[in-house]
Formats: structure tokens, C-alpha cells, sequence
């Protein structure tokens, strides 16, 4: 095995997280949490979503939150816009990175976004064009990559063709997501493989949930074919809306804890996450993260 | 990657998952847990220790345990003898393996036996004795194998001498403990590797801890080398006596998804354990593992 010697690792708490979290959380809660994220060394932090509050009630205050934290130089702050509207509010944000979404199950496109793959992917061609024309880096966050709630398994090929789409439209990262957190390391490396030979591998993220408890070992599986980015929650925050009370993103300490093991340098600080997932997690009334609380525990003894 | 087309998997649960709950668990649920475990399909149940109660108050009522349950012919139901007396228990209650452990950290074992790793091994003579002589088969436990909560790094060198000293004792199984679960997958790999030069790697089974989060990742890299009998625990059951909250075994339900999702078969019915891990969460008040709420959430919406 070789892995990469560096890897980034993008926390998606604050977006992802949150978002499947059923309490609202207040403004100053998340801004604190993007701002010690940032002062934790990730290098980018998906930090809201600038989608309507009817849908999203959770990320109403993406303006907000985007205008109060403390942008640290050279950490990449992501938003999520679903259409231009989205966009114009990225753009008045200053966000660094607009993410741009399409599902590879079709069932999942039909259901969740009312269209078909490719008139999911026509949608967002304008943002691209916008992106494009004021310089703002531009993510692809292809979900359901591994397993659909609907539909079960995915084709290979209608995730290399969003692959294909993101990468036409400019592109320069793109998150394959298992979105139920339902693959095995074994799916991974395959549809990582076919997926690399699409789009550039430096920039194909790794997006794994933990809803079966299989996230790190997807990771590990990842890394083995070379993949360098990972998305990650701090205290694994965020559930999954198609399995209730399960868990959510892959945690950020337990991905921490991995690299650290597997002499992976990824340049953020894993005690400023744990106390930060500690944090969070006692606001929330949750528990945080595996590798957090053992961590926390062992200091405590 | 070529993984083993079957693997045996462990159930520790009624032994090292509930000796490491803080309730007492009554000798009712103890012996329908075993039955839960049997009739799923486990080929091996950890059943209980034949310790002083005074150690292991959890564990007093092995007997009565070994007694009520409904032994599933062709289920190994194995326990832990730290001494001859432990093994006349074990003796009388028709144990059909014996388990004798030492640690392979000279730190831990001063600590917890109160003895040199060389004279921990000594001790185990007769019992090793014993059961060769009344045809039992005996199992090594080799705990700290990857890390010590006093020493930190186990020299890889005294994980070879205990398992040349359970060999030389007739062990037909070894397994190596990652007792306070902090391995990261490349140091399991190194460690599997230079075990499997010392001890037939089909003896070898690999118990991991999710205290950090990489218990999957762990057996996967385990599985990479060959290894084929795994531990694991209904729910996750039990702790981690050395980071309080922090969690146990690798849940069996987590363990068994993922053989699934890589075509190793088991034997075992995952959705009977998912059903048994419920119930004892329940009954613990306690949570049940990532693949067991999810697989449950999935089947009550």
C-alpha cells in the first residue's frame, strides 16, 4: 500500500452537519463553530447553504453566518447553491467556493429534485457560467454515488456521466457521496477507479457517512486508490433523513485519528477538533465522535 | 484484493462485552442473549469467565450461565480460565473451548497480573495441561497486542514471544487484542504479518476495539492479510475500562455488514443479530451499533 503523503480534509460540519441536526442552532453557535474549525487548520470549510428557508429552514442565516465569522487567510469557505439566486447570495457572501449538486441514482433526481440526471445537470449550467465569469472556484457534490434509498443500487455508468457533466461544466473538485452511508470498501475502490479515469484524481473527494459504520474503512479504501480529499463533520455531526436516529457524517476525529495513524499529514490540529466536537456536541445534547470521546476521556483520567 | 471467500466470527458479547457494562445483567438475559447468539448462527460464543467474583462480580454467575443455556450443536461456546480453578469450572460446566490470555505488554502485565509477561505465561501451564489431557480446545488471547494503555508501543517482538509461548502450549487459536482499540489499519497489517510468520494464520483471529473509530477499518486491513476469524459483539456491547464512555468491541452488526458488502460469508443472519442487539440495548438502556440502528430505522419507516 501506498497512500498519499498529504491529504485535505474538507469539514462539512457546519453545512452538512447541522442540516440533518433536528434542533435549530443558533447564528452564534455556528459561527463560533466555522471559526474554530478555520483556527483548528482545516483547509476548507463548507460553511451553509444559500437555499430557500423553505426548504432548508436550518441554513436560513447563511448570509449571516457567512458576514460574522472570522475568514482565515487562506482557508476555502464552501456554500452550497442549488440555482443563480443562490449564487448572487455566494457572491454578496464572498464565498470562495460555490458547490453545485446532482444525484447519480436517478430515482433519487426524480424524487428529490422533481427532474431527470441530465435536466438536473441543465439546471445548473448558469451557476457554472457565473462561477466561471467571476472567478470563484466551483465544487460538483455528486450524492447517492453509492446506493440510492430508492432505487438501491446505482449504475456505474450514471455516476461517471454526472462526473462527465461536472467536469465540462469547470469543475475542479467533485465529492462522490454515499449519501446513506450504506457502501463497503470494496464498492468504493471500484467506483473510485472508474471514476478517476473521468476526472482528475487529485481532484476527486471522498464523502463517506457512517450510517453503517463502515465510513473510515471506505476511507482507507479510498486512499488505496489514491484519493487525497475527504469530507468530514466534526463530532460526526448531521444524521441520515433516510434512517432516523442513525449517524451521520464520518467524524472528523475518528478521520483525524486515521491519518495521524497512517502518518498522513493533513495540517489540522486533531485536539483543537476534539474539544470543538466536545463543544458542539454538548450544546446539541449529542455525543460526539468516537476517537473525540476517547480522546477527551483519556485526558480526563 | 483477494479476501477469504468465509470467515468465523467470534461473538464476544456475553463475555467481554457485558464484563465491561456497569449494570449487572441478569442471569435471565445472559442465557437468552447466548441462545439470541447460537440461533442466529454464530459458530463460537464467548460465554462467560470462570473468575473469581471478586475480580469480575459480572461474571459470577458463569456457571448457572453455562448451565441454562441451550447448548446449538455444532456452537462453540468458549471461556475464560485464568487458573486451574477457573478450569475446573470450565470443566464441569462442558465448556467446549478454554481461554488462557496474557498480554504482550510488559507494563500492562505487571500492572494487571501482577507478574513478568515470561511468568504470566508460566502460570498457564496447567490449565494448558489440563486441557490437552480432557481433550478441550484452547485458545490464546493476547491482549495490548497493539498498543498498551501504560506503555503505549508494544515492541512487536514481545507480541511473537506470546504467541510462540500459547503455540508451544497447544493454543489452536490465537487472537490478537487490540484491547484499548487505538491501531490504525497499516499497523495491524505489520502486525498480522509478522504473527502469521510464528502461528498458522488460519488460528489467527483478530479482536479489535472501536474506542477511536477504526474497528472496520481494522478487520479490513486484517482481512487484507489473510486473516479469517474475527471478534466482534452484539451492539458493540461493553467499554473501554481505560477511556470511560468511550465504546466497546467492534459491534458484530457493523462486522457482519460489512462481510455482506464484500461476499464473505458468515453463516450468520445479520437481521437476527440486528433483533438481538435491540433487545439487549434495550435492556441496557443503552444504544445499539451504527448497522443495527439503521438496518432497524430502515425496516420500522
Amino acid at each position: 500500500m501506498s497512500y498519499p503523503q498529504r491529504v485535505k480534509i474538507v469539514e462539512v460540519g457546519p453545512r452538512d452537519g447541522l442540516q440533518n441536526e433536528k434542533e435549530l442552532v443558533p447564528t452564534d453557535v455556528k459561527v463560533e463553530l466555522c471559526d474554530r474549525l478555520s483556527a483548528a487548520g482545516f483547509p476548507n470549510v463548507e460553511a451553509t447553504s444559500f437555499v430557500s428557508p423553505k426548504w432548508v429552514p436550518q441554513m436560513a442565516d447563511g448570509a449571516e453566518v457567512m458576514a460574522r465569522i472570522a475568514r482565515r487567510p487562506g482557508t476555502i469557505y464552501s456554500v452550497l447553491t442549488p440555482n443563480m439566486k443562490g449564487f448572487e447570495g455566494a457572491l454578496a457572501a464572498k464565498a470562495d467556493e460555490v458547490v453545485i449538486f446532482g444525484a447519480a441514482s436517478e430515482a433519487f433526481s426524480q424524487k428529490n429534485l422533481n427532474c431527470s440526471i441530465a435536466e438536473s445537470m441543465d439546471r445548473f449550467a448558469p451557476v457554472a457560467e457565473a462561477a466561471k465569469a467571476h472567478g470563484i472556484r466551483l465544487r460538483g457534490a455528486l450524492s447517492t454515488a453509492l446506493g440510492c434509498p430508492y432505487q438501491g443500487e446505482v449504475p456505474i455508468e450514471d455516476v461517471l456521466y454526472v462526473a462527465r457533466r461536472f467536469k465540462e461544466m469547470g469543475c475542479i473538485e467533485i465529492d462522490i457521496a454515499d449519501t446513506i452511508g450504506v457502501a463497503t470498501p470494496q464498492k468504493v475502490r471500484k467506483v473510485m477507479e472508474a471514476v478517476a479515469k473521468e476526472f482528475p484524481i487529485e481532484g476527486i473527494a471522498g464523502h463517506f457517512h457512517d450510517t453503517y459504520g463502515q465510513a473510515v474503512a471506505n476511507v482507507v479504501a479510498a486512499l488505496d486508490v489514491g484519493i487525497s480529499i475527504f469530507h468530514s463533520s466534526a463530532a460526526g455531526l448531521g444524521g441520515c433523513p433516510f434512517a432516523k436516529g442513525a449517524t451521520g457524517n464520518v467524524a472528523s476525529e475518528d478521520v483525524l485519528y486515521l491519518m495521524r495513524g497512517l502518518d498522513i499529514e493533513t495540517g489540522v490540529d486533531l485536539d483543537a477538533v476534539v474539544d470543538t466536537g466536545q463543544w458542539i456536541s454538548a450544546h446539541l445534547q449529542r455525543k460526539s465522535s468516537r476517537a473525540g470521546n476517547a480522546i477527551a476521556a483519556k485526558r480526563a483520567a
